[in-house]
Parts: structure tokens; sequence; C-alpha cells
């Protein structure tokens, strides 16, 4: 009933990637709203507006490491995207999911900001992170197999995507296994990881 | 007086689908904005935790259904505009009415959400659904009428096109008509008809 | 010592076109979170929930003018930046300068609203309003002075983006004076306007 | 391990450039859902409503300076973004830091106009204009180093970007210490900095 509809539908890359600009654009600027100016009546003198600023360093922290887990799958998706030469209506809905799990992103980390010691938020957040790299791992699987990709892309493309996802996401599983031991075991293990993901490029060669 | 003005306004589908991208990604966020970590103060161990969470399950159904559903029609006129060679200032009209509607569905989702078993809500929702699939229909019309379609499309897109909007539509309207019966099946209808365009692609070849 | 930077500088009518539908995306948006859901305990049956709804009404038309002006408004500067080859410096401040207008429509129409008889306020609507027009005059101006305006555009181009803005200027300006007898007679006349230039493309040939 | 990644990962200056219009819009609107119309119990009169206005006037001239500094910075990004014939990954991050600044630049605004006679105030506002400065030059150094400007670019056009970053933070810089003297002082120095940039090209030839 539908089959001629969905051959033509949703075939624009350029769409996929402005759709998805404008919600990552969106999902990083969205913890900015919880960092408020310190009360002025709470403030007195230079040390008291230092102590509300002080105050207010884990909610930047929480912030900056959204910024910067977003940062690294917008980097991931636009490699991806970069690649096709077109879409298909596959392809744009599981993009849609990958989406879906960017917008809750500044919640499962604003959730494990504030419950750093319980499990379930780690494994909330973990869950997270597996959408976001499920979604892009069968978004290339999909685009391979439907023909979606360049023909012109170099030879070690494919495997260097796929490879990329895997490893990521077995460093973040095993940061969330860490939380047998304890929770903040695991919160280090995976902020150092994507420490690692935004720092190398910047540092190596 | 302003005939001149009008021949050569609004000509630029490209701007048209970067406000439209814009729109959907803010709407498609907004209800993210409810979606609030549980007080620190209510949790005192992991099954209050679990508590919390469980509790924002309903909205978090509810925003994966707004998600769902501005995707099937962010699909639905991202299909339309990638046919046209260029738009004029009435198809822009006819968009950025459209997009009126694109921007109330988080709150007619969520009057839903909140009132699940009153008519109001449902005929509500049902307005809003039949809104953006009049606007689709209307601008469709609009484009062959008015000469702005691609020379080289294939021939059963006009066709596959008005026949997706004309079923979605019956389909929605046969749904908000059960609320006859009772709007529980309108609601569990309308959910269904939803998940069917929206993994419908992802199953089948 | 700033005029090789000056001269390098804000060539993209790309960018800024882009930087606009954004703030416009946004901007159209805004007062959509002020329609919230009524209270569920208020509401114990579908006549409540219609009271509820109907108490919102006023709300909801005042988003659908603040929806239709900014669509105006975008038309009008989209109707320019397309008949650009290039953009300087300047034409990107003076367009920065409009967007700022375009972010305080949503103010200025709320306060409108609020406060109906009140002159000060439609002072200040209508401020608004001569902002943006002036922004795209001054807009116009500069691109035909400073050579950004396209080789290739029809001869009665530029006296039709004149001619409109002047003439939509105008009525604004009569609308305003209207405040002397009584304020409501201006919003009328305004809105009219607004719904004229809006549903005027919709309905002549 | 991750270098072949490395090396096809974030190379569209398209994408980075809508990104990074997406946070510009999201950033310029943000203070503006501080402006809120004066409450209706409180106006009486015209005159009530023009004091509500005049209470909200420093909220505005906030708001109009964050606008005219990512005004600013947007169009020393774009310029650089204009002369780049592709991306890597090491300048995706730079610039994703880059937006990170421009996502705090309204709290850091609005931390200064609340907290005007604090030095911490003034000491954070710099820090956020040197962390935009400074991705910039960075950037900008990253972009040459790597190849990855255009071959056509016109001589003149690597020594203004530098000179442009360095004469601005210079003079930022020299503001920021005034406040040794008083912080008033450094506001208004910095202040007009922004307006000598932001009014210059227009008036100027």
């Amino acid at each position: 009933m539908t089959t001629a509809y969905n051959r033509i539908a949703g075939q624009s890359v350029e769409r996929l990637a402005a759709l998805s600009d404008g919600i990552f654009a969106f999902a990083m600027t969205l913890l900015v709203l919880d960092l408020r100016v310190p009360a002025m009546e709470a403030v007195h003198n230079e040390h008291d507006l230092w102590h509300g600023l002080a105050a207010l360093s884990p909610r930047l922290v929480m912030y900056m490491m959204t910024f910067m887990t977003l940062g690294i799958f917008w980097l991931g998706q636009q490699t991806q995207l970069n690649h096709l030469e077109r879409s298909n209506i596959r392809l744009s809905w599981i993009h849609i999911a990958f989406l879906f799990f960017v917008t809750i992103t500044p919640f499962s980390t604003a959730l494990l900001a504030e419950f750093t010691g319980y499990r379930i938020a780690l494994v909330a957040y973990w869950f997270n992170l597996l959408g976001l790299g499920l979604a892009l791992y069968v978004s290339w699987g999909c685009a391979t197999r439907s023909g979606l990709v360049k023909d012109d892309i170099a030879p070690e493309v494919p495997a260097a995507v796929c490879r990329r996802i895997v490893i990521a996401q077995s460093l973040y599983a095993f940061g969330a296994l860490l939380c047998v031991a304890s929770t903040h075991w695991s919160i280090a293990f995976i902020v150092l990881v994507q420490l690692y993901y935004a720092l190398a490029p910047r540092i190596a060669k």
C-alpha cells in the first residue's frame, strides 16, 4: 500500500543533516538554562560571589560533559552522512531514532550527575550511550546494504567507521560493568574515554 | 498593488526547508524540557530512584509519540519539497501554516496524554493531525497547479504523495470516530497507525 | 586599522540565511511555551476542559498573530536575500539588527495582548514593526549601493521591494496613529493589514 | 587505534557552519526568555506600565549587549569558515570548544549585568571573551598548518584575520585590567570596544 511512497520518501541527506544540526544545537544548549546567576540578596562581597559561582561548578562540569559527549556523536553522525550519496526512508527513521537519544542525553547526564552513587542512574546513562551507538551502527549497515554510500569513498572508510563504534561501545560497556565495584569507578572511566575521544585529535598529529 | 512583490517573493525552497528544519528541531525537543530529574530529597536508595523514574515514564512515552508523529510529518514535508524546483509566495504561506500546526503538536499531545478519557482532548489532537495533513495536501495541489514541481520526477510520484495523505488522514479520522465508543480505543488505534508508519519502512524491504 | 578585515568579513549570504532561519524558528516557537495544558485538578468533566481550553484561546490567537507577523517578515527578508550575489560586513550588521527586532517580536506582541487598552503597549509594538521595516529598507539600500545584488534580476524587482516596505510601513503607521481615537481601532487595523498580507497571496491568482 | 577514523571524520565545513548557526541562533535568543511582560495586577494606568517597562530596560540593554557580542564573534567565525576548503576532526573540536563559549556568553553577560561592581564577575566575563578569541586564533592556526584553507584566497586575508583577533583581545584585556581602578571603567571600555566593532562597518565606507 505504502510501497510507492516509501520508495520516494526521505531521500535528502541535506535535510537529514539540517534537522540533525538543529536538534544537536538545541540539545547542546539545553543545560545552559540550568546555569542561573547567583541571587543578588545572597551576595554581599566578592567572597560570597566566589562561593556562589563555586556552587555552580558541578552543573558547569556536567554541562561540559554533555557538550563533549554530543560533540563526539555529532562528529560520528556527520562522518557517516558525509559519505552518503542519498538517503532513504529506512535510514531517515534510524536517524530520527538516533536524534531521539540525542535529545535525552542532557536528561540522562543530569540524572547521573545528581545521583552519582546510584547504579540505576549509571545504567540509564549507559543505555543512552548504547542507543546512540546502536543507531549509528545500524545506520551504517543500512547505508551499505541499500547502496546509499558514495562510489568514490576510500576503501578503508567502512571498516574505520564500524571499528570506531565497536571499540567505543566496548569501552562504554566495560565502564558500565565497573559499577559492580563502584559507580564512581564507572563514571571516572567513561569520562576518561570521552576526554580521550575529544582531546586525542587535538594533540596527536 | 502587491502583485509585483508577490511574484518575486518566497521563491526559495532551500530557505523554506531550512526554516522547517529549525522549527521541527525545536518542536521535537520541546517536551524534553518537561522531563525533570527526580528531586534528590525524595530519593534515599535505588528503589526510590527506580520509582522516581517509573513516575516519569508516561511523559517519556508521550515524548516518544510526539517525536514519532513529527518524524512522520517531517518526512512527508521533505518528500514534497525534494520534488520542487522552486517555491512561490502562496506555497510558502501554506507551509508556514503547516509549521504552525507542527509547533502546537507538543501541546495537543500533552493535552491528550493528560486527559486520555476526554473527547475534547481527542478531538483537539485529531484537529492537529488534520491540519498537518490538510496543509500538505493543499501544498501539493498548489505545487502541481503552479508548475513548481521538477520536470524529471518519476510518473508515480504525484499519485503516491496524494494517496499517502488521503489514506493516513482516513485512518486518523476513523480513529477519531472511535471515540464515540471510547477515547481509549481512539488513542490505541491512532498510536498503532503512527507505529505502523514509523516501523514499517524499517522492517519491510 | 580594521579595514582589511572588514573587506573580507561576513560575505556569505548562505550563513546569514541560515542564522536567520534558526532565529526565526526559535522566535516563532517561543510563545508556544506559554500554552500550558489545563491543570488536571481543575477538570472534572468535558465541560471543565472546554472552559480550560477556551481560557487559553487569547494566548493561542496572540501566538497565531506572532507567527503570522514573523512569517510576513521572514518572507520579506528571504525575498531580499534571494536576490543577493554576496553579502558584506555592513549588510550583515543590518541583518543582525533586523534579527534583534525579530527576537523581541514575541515579547512586544505579548505586551500588546496583555494591555490592549494601553497606548504605550501599542507604541512599543509599532516600534517593533518599524524596526523590522527600517532594517529591511536600509538593507536593500545598502545592497544596491554596494553592488551586492545579482546581475540577472528582473528590472521590476528593486522598485517592488521598496514599494512593498513603504506601503506596509505606511499602513502600520496609520494604524498606530488611530490610537489617538482608540487603541482597539489600532489593533483591529493592524491585524487586518497582517491578515491581508498573509491571506491575499493564497486567494488571488 | 583511531587514526584511520580521525583522518575521515569531521570534514564538512557546511555541517560545522550549520551547527554553529543553530547554536548561535539559540544563544542569541536565550536572554529574551528573561524579558517578561509586567504583571497585569501591578498596572492600573499608562504611568504604571511605563514604569514596568522602564524596570525592564537594564535587561533589554544586557540582551542587546549579548546579541551584539555574539554578532561580532559569529562574523569572526563566519569569516574564517568562508575561507576554508574543508575541515578536519581537530578543527571541528576547536570549533566545538568555541561553540561552548558561545553558549555560556548569555550567562556571563547576565552575571556581569547583575554584579557590575564585582571583580569576579568582570574576570569571568573576560575569560569568556578570551575563550572565544583563543578558540578562533587556534582554529586559524590549525587551518593554515593543516592546509584546509582555500587556494584562491587574497594574500592579505591570513594577516587580517590574525591581526583582528590580536587587536580585539588586547583591547578586551586592557579593559579587564582597568578593573584594578574600577569595574565600571572596565565595563564602559569593553562596551565601547564592542560598539566600535558593531557600528564602525556601518558608518565607515
